[in-house]
């Protein structure tokens, strides 16, 4: 699970909640360095170990989202090529949010159908992949979330892959997961028109430099 | 935002990204010192100030819950005494999981329904409290959620309250906070029997040391 500075910490806790439910695992959270991490909420997390040090050989490579430190993710040679190595030979490789903009930057999005947030998920055919839109999308061993809390149910979704139904029914009911959210905004689709514009409205520049950095990510791997 | 040892960090991250939407709130991350905290799942987090540097005056008070970290806290004097201090000033008192069996050993939930983790619910008796089932239960100011995953519906409730409904769909609409469970496993109402049995199983010894440490605080408080 990689950290970065500006990415949001609940894209990160969700799915970390349900792989380190899975026993037997280690769940590492890896970052350029062993200094600590401060996402986007200001929530400052210590990694567990580094680029460099992280095992060759993962089961998830997980990668999470955010605003502006995520756009520094995505121009990022060293992080790029780290989940490039990492992405080739991982079991699965997975995002919530603008992470999926990530593991595009990096390469490893190229012809397959993927999701992000739902208001930057057209950026993801900047990245050669295929816009798909879904709460978590599957294509191959690619398996991508939609925003931010779309994150409990791409964890969900792994472990009752990696061990079986049943499991995974005991980690929901652990984690007492049968949301019921007080508002019914959480989608475009449901959430009143004024509510939608301005949100929207929040993303247009993100958006843009998001659109230019995975240009040049493209245009670096040609060359 | 208390940070203790053993907590686990989906219930403070929930909240955490719900509170720090609020713009212009200041959101602290209270621990016993400034070394970082380790939660059950093995993240590690930073406290941003200590019980001793805490504001006196808070808006919101909130504790997570977790297992034998919980047990620890409930039993921990200095955290029960600023847990009282702080929270017969706060405006609003609240907790996710068992964090409400915390307040409950701190003397604040006396005569207030509140609910907790489904499986440890019952024990908030033993704290004075009327014990109500529901995902976010609220008694004048008083708000305490259900099991982990609760965090969530219960920080953007609080959003709702302290700004209003189309601040708060906003804030869902950028988490995109439309939840899918790949099943339908997360309460003990909709769960497969012989999952919820498994599950159960895990809980008596925690119970049964909760039950003892809040019969403690209890006296202790009589006395």
């Amino acid at each position: 699970m990689l950290l970065y500075p500006g990415m949001t910490s609940l894209d990160f806790v969700g799915p970390q909640h349900m792989f380190s439910s899975l026993m037997g695992a280690q769940v590492h959270h890896i970052a350029k360095s062993m200094a600590p991490v401060t996402s986007d909420s200001k929530l400052t997390l210590l990694p567990t170990t580094t680029l460099k040090r992280a095992p060759r050989d993962l089961d998830i490579l997980f990668v999470p989202g955010g605003g502006d430190g995520t756009l520094a993710a995505m121009a990022d040679p060293e992080l790029l090529a780290f989940l490039a190595d990492r992405g080739s030979r991982a079991k699965w490789v997975t995002s919530v949010c603008t992470g999926s903009l990530v593991l595009g930057a990096a390469g490893l999005l190229k012809g397959y159908k993927a999701t992000s947030h739902w208001a930057s998920r057209s950026l993801l055919k900047d990245a050669g992949a295929i816009e798909t839109e879904g709460r978590v999308v599957r294509d191959r061993n690619r398996i991508t979330g939609a925003g931010v809390s779309a994150g409990l149910d791409l964890g969900l979704t792994l472990v009752g892959m990696l061990r079986d139904q049943a499991y995974a029914e005991t980690v929901q009911l652990l984690a007492e997961y049968a949301p019921e959210p007080p508002f019914n905004a959480g989608s475009p689709r449901t959430a009143p028109e004024a509510v939608k514009q301005m949100t929207e409205g929040m993303f247009p520049d993100f958006n843009e430099r998001a659109r230019t950095t995975l240009a040049r990510q493209v245009k670096l791997r040609r060359t």
